[in-house]
């Protein structure tokens, strides 16, 4: 797989995971019952050691195409006869693929759909001893107060009563963890993003993320199957939001960002708006706009991902 | 499709949704973004006017087979040339089969997943008409104090805290959904598995569900990424659960009977327990043995749909 083999690890400083489960040194096996892979049952070294990044995104077929994107951004090479492969294509759960030090992953909808993702994935990549790493997620969302096609770097995911908390209930009891995001990653993706002009096509901005465990009622919506506010009150909570910095809402950045930031890991949330939720609820651009506005974050991460390699080699 | 087409309204009283939204009434147009399905786009009542049964589980691979048991069940006749199609293949989020008046659907992972299929999957019915709807979720799941392979009919769905309660964040409020399941359901289901001699096979029971949110620290595992509570203490608060009544935990019941129940429609939530927590966290069962517990709902539901049907034809 060529020049990926030689890559080192200097990057950044040495990064393992912070807070890591202290059980995990006394397990005799570890299967991730959601990728079918484990400790025991894979070479897990040899199979993810070079690992540096890892993208995650709600749908496989979007981390297969921004697989195959970073692949021909990278000039990764890969031997007449063979393609890129879902690693975990024996469950139907979650899709996997990797292009040398970059790992790319789908995580369903919702943050409980990715805490198993994260949290398999993280002991995946604890076992295979991989240092030194930065996670991001690229999303869809509702912008608020953007144009459709914009593109939110998140600062800071908050709850939908504007917390920025992950909150969980563990044996019993609520257990808090924050969700600020890297504000170093935030700046030098931005600077990319200038340095690319990007804005000559489209805008990127950055601010606080809503994270809502539903689309529907959760983000405000009037078209739910059930909605007992008016559309005036929906407008007056959307500004509110805008007010206090809310520039998008989705589903996953408070389970990213909680987890993520808990474990002291550097980590990045970048998501195209599908539409100005100030201005509707129904998402009617065609689907083929949409399939261009899904690849816009491709294009700042993955020029940040080429530029640390690029750093990283010479 | 043979004699289904002259099914008919009379299984039991007629039982639309309630506390419908009032806003579905004036919306031009309503697109369901995840199902690539519209009122406007498709004609609902035609594609979906004669459903009475709806069936929802995880991963798509399992409720394609359930369609497929279902079909060889009901003696339902393709058209040679013809087979089962997922209904929404355009989307790789959600896949959708019909096999005469049962429509079948994945959720994903976790309640905001099923929250989005629920809340569209429920407004396409409305649109097309349907009355007198049953719904059930078949799902896997870990079982307190049950062997390995149990199926388990949820009673009520508890939260983390132990609360029967669904609980929302909506224009920055909170709100909350009772989660109790249909009484009169759970005891005809527990009837038929007596009257099938079920427990030749296997073992039926029914109690509480623990709902989480993660499938590690949510759950109690002690093998996630993070866990910072001993073993001890994590088998403390399982037996506590067990007294409690809660005989299995998983991840999306509480947005099931919280939407179903508010929307006072008949539903039952069925799982099978993959392992013994009391015992232990990894699931080691064979990838061949899960298969055959997973189909073990199918066997209790499908019989469920098919005397309904057939009482109705006599």
């Amino acid at each position: 797989m060529g020049h990926f083999d030689a890559f080192n690890n200097d990057l950044t400083k040495k990064n393992t995971f912070h807070n890591l489960n202290n059980h995990l040194n006394s397990l005799e096996d570890d299967y991730f019952y959601h990728l079918y892979l484990g400790k025991n049952q894979n070479d897990l070294k040899a199979m993810f050691g070079d690992v540096k990044f890892v993208c995650m995104g709600g749908t496989s077929k979007r981390m297969q195409k921004f697989a195959h994107y970073m692949k021909d951004l990278l000039g990764y090479r890969i031997p007449t006869g063979l393609t890129l492969n879902d690693i975990t294509k024996i469950t139907d759960r979650y899709s996997m693929y990797k292009v040398g030090p970059v790992l790319f992953a789908n995580h369903g909808i919702g943050c409980p759909s990715l805490s198993i993702l994260l949290n398999e994935i993280m002991k995946l990549l604890h076992y295979a001893g991989c240092e030194d790493l930065t996670f991001f997620r690229i999303g869809t969302c509702g912008g608020i107060g953007v144009d459709p096609g914009t593109v939110i770097i998140t600062d800071q995911a908050v709850d939908g009563l504007l917390r920025p908390e992950y909150r969980q209930y563990i044996l019993g009891k609520e257990k808090i963890r924050e969700t600020q995001c890297d504000r170093q990653l935030i700046k030098d993706l931005l600077k990319i993003s200038d340095e690319m002009q990007i804005s000559r096509k489209f805008s990127v901005v950055n601010g606080k993320t809503l994270c809502a465990h539903d689309f529907y009622e959760g983000q405000s919506r009037i078209d739910g199957v059930f909605c007992d506010y008016t559309k005036e009150e929906k407008l007056d909570f959307l500004k509110q939001c805008y007010e206090k910095g809310v520039v998008n809402m989705e589903m996953e950045s408070l389970c990213f960002a909680g987890m993520l930031n808990y474990a002291k890991v550097k980590f990045g949330i970048v998501c195209v708006a599908l539409l100005n939720r100030l201005e509707n609820d129904q998402i009617t651009a065609s689907h083929e706009l949409i399939l261009e506005y899904q690849e816009r974050p491709f294009e700042i991460i993955g020029e940040y991902v080429r530029r640390k390699i690029m750093n990283n080699e010479e």
